[in-house]
């Protein structure tokens, strides 16, 4: 393939989940360059868990990995301590370093369904304590005399908590400086990253500028809302589909996307070729389920393999599409015949649950015994092995008595 | 003398140049302690001149060291390379470590006409490069992290800088942050300062506290207009007396008080006992001249001795009060016998004086030549050697014509 064509083709396949370009032209230029191109990919990994949307940046850089070029994969160890104030309204607790170590094998560990890290040329692991923790006050102190304080407090998050009164600490305020003198340190060509670090990476052009550097290309992604359909998708929300998650919990989770995400989801969360979105976005109406499947299969199939998206088709097709108690459901095994509902139905979530949204589910006619609604929480049933409890919607498990 | 009477002077003789303290409690708790008071002075050596307005502080260290207690003075050699922006509407420039040292120097020098700095169990001399210069990034987020963003813009100068819409930059917001570390390193119990020091020794006393300490003891000093009646004593505005005049200088100087400060003159700048202060109070009104020379002759014995008191009180008495020219007044050498009024003027000022300033002079009938006035400053005059020119109230100068 001659360069200009993979140029055009990386471009276009960029285009699909580009959200804005700092900038265009110097993206391009870089490319034609030939230089090997270092993408810093910097990491705060105070909550080990990727989900499709932070997957988008990784897809990219992939991309970019399959031509050649190198990601830097940093984990920000030393800014991790003081927590990235991003998108949070309270200020985070210090973390400490063998949390951070613990936390950053995790997030490789589901990075590694992306991100070639089998050599070296294409993949370098740093950590931002390498500079950082021998690092000077007085060093310190000429990054912070460039910097105004209005600039600073321009940024979104930092306006938001001052016009709500919400406390900013020192420490916080300054994690811009930091994350932005990083992309200097390491030489950083290109940036892929969430709208929300666009602050802090420009700050990295400045210090780049301002040192001499040839600044770095920043390319911010698109984001859709999560599977409930409201805001992003985030672990607290539990509105996610996580690389972690089993390829079943992806199947389910996909399941939940609302009608109107669709075309979106598939857009930005597949590699479903330009062309097959054109002729399903005419379709999906008609039989969103049919889409959503597809939709779940894709995303599978991209994550883990034909063979699992096709039998957890299967699996959901047999289990809820055609209203059956599955062949393969748990088996909880209890002491004792009788019970007041709500602990039989505890036993089962095992304290993943609170008791007042358990509560809830029997308020909604969710829980019945062998078909047998229980409209009552705390209702006495007897039981026996073999018996088969459904809670919710997806929920089911056969009961086992032992012991005496 | 008995601990409680010397407690008790102590504490009158701090009232009459004391405008706030935090707090009075835990400042006589300190003397009643009988522990060595550790004092921690603090400078800026940016611009080492002092006035009496700073000497007042000065005094009140003077008296502690006289009780045995330490003063700490404590050169802000890293610090200053900041720059502290109190009162400063403009970011100051990155001062070279050289010219710091030789500007403590001059510092030092002036100091010695109030402080003791011959024992060193009443007085030793740090650098707050000792701590800082070596001190970490890492270590600096944790100082950083106890205080918020609130808090620091809190400072009057910084919301005065924000109101505004002047450029506060990063290493000046965090110079409070580094003055109150000060106080925890020298373990101070007390420091004097002007008010506009009260934030960031503050900061101090929280500091301190934080990390155990007991937090020291603040005293603000009362200042006055300064001799122009209008801002505080400055350099930029050359409205001081300062410790550096000659004592000529300070006299002249001194005469220059607007009448209506006259009594606060006596009080804050001088010893006179109260006593003398209330009787003079209701004679002042009548006579203010010749209280003006008494505050003149107080401030110079304070500083130097009574017969320089004395022999300025006669010198100026001869010249100014008796309206005759002065027998020691200088000469200027020029060439040549023809001259354009203001080029001959502009020879004693040296450039010293604007040319509009000069040009007032003339205007305001300041200026004659043995006596006659000379209105227009572009008149041709002729002189000769032994004329004597006048300029202004106190200016005066020979003529001596050399060369062809």
């Amino acid at each position: 393939m001659s360069a200009s064509k993979a140029k055009k083709q990386l471009l276009e396949s960029f285009s699909r989940t580009t959200d804005e370009i700092f900038s265009l032209n110097e993206f391009e230029e870089l490319i034609d360059s030939k230089k090997k191109i270092r993408i810093k990919y910097g990491v705060d990994v105070t909550s080990p868990y990727l989900h499709i949307g932070h997957a988008v940046n990784l897809w990219m850089m992939r991309e970019l990995q399959d031509l050649g070029h190198k990601v830097v994969f940093l984990i920000g160890d030393f800014t991790t301590q003081i927590g990235d104030p991003t998108g949070r309204n309270n200020t985070r607790p210090i973390i400490p370093q063998s949390e951070i170590d613990k936390n950053a094998e995790e997030f490789i560990r589901q990075a590694k369904m992306v991100l070639r890290f089998d050599d070296p040329d294409l993949l370098e692991v740093r950590r931002n304590s390498e500079w950082f923790s021998k690092y000077q006050l007085s060093e310190f102190l000429k990054l912070l005399s460039m910097v105004t304080h209005s600039r600073l407090i321009s940024r979104d998050m930092f306006q938001r908590r001052i016009k709500n009164q919400e406390d900013i600490y020192l420490h916080e305020m300054i994690y811009p400086i930091l994350q932005g003198y990083d992309s200097y340190v390491l030489e950083s060509d290109l940036t892929i990253i969430g709208s929300d670090q666009l602050f802090n990476e420009m700050l990295g052009r400045f210090y780049q500028q301002r040192f001499g550097q040839k600044p770095q290309v920043i390319i911010t992604t698109k984001i859709t809302q999560g599977i409930d359909g409201k805001a992003k998708q985030s672990k607290s929300l539990d509105n996610y589909i996580g690389l972690g998650h089993s390829s079943r919990d992806k199947f389910g989770r996909c399941m939940k996307v609302p009608d109107e995400l669709i075309m979106d989801y598939l857009k930005i969360y597949t590699k479903v070729p330009k062309e097959e979105i054109s002729m399903i976005e005419k379709e999906v109406a008609n039989d969103p389920m049919k889409w959503k499947k597809f939709l779940a299969e894709e995303i599978i199939k991209r994550y883990h393999d034909e063979a699992s998206a096709r039998s957890e088709r299967e699996w959901f097709e047999n289990t809820f599409s055609k209203k059956i108690t599955p062949e393969d459901i748990p088996t909880i095994e209890v002491g004792g015949s009788q019970w007041i509902a709500i602990d039989l139905v505890n036993k089962y979530f095992d304290n993943s649950k609170s008791s007042s949204e358990v509560r809830r589910l029997f308020k909604q006619g969710a829980v019945s015994v062998n078909g047998e609604n229980i409209p009552l929480f705390d209702a006495n049933i007897a039981i026996v092995t073999g018996d088969v409890v459904k809670v919710g919607k997806r929920n089911w498990f056969k009961i086992k008595i032992v012991g005496n």
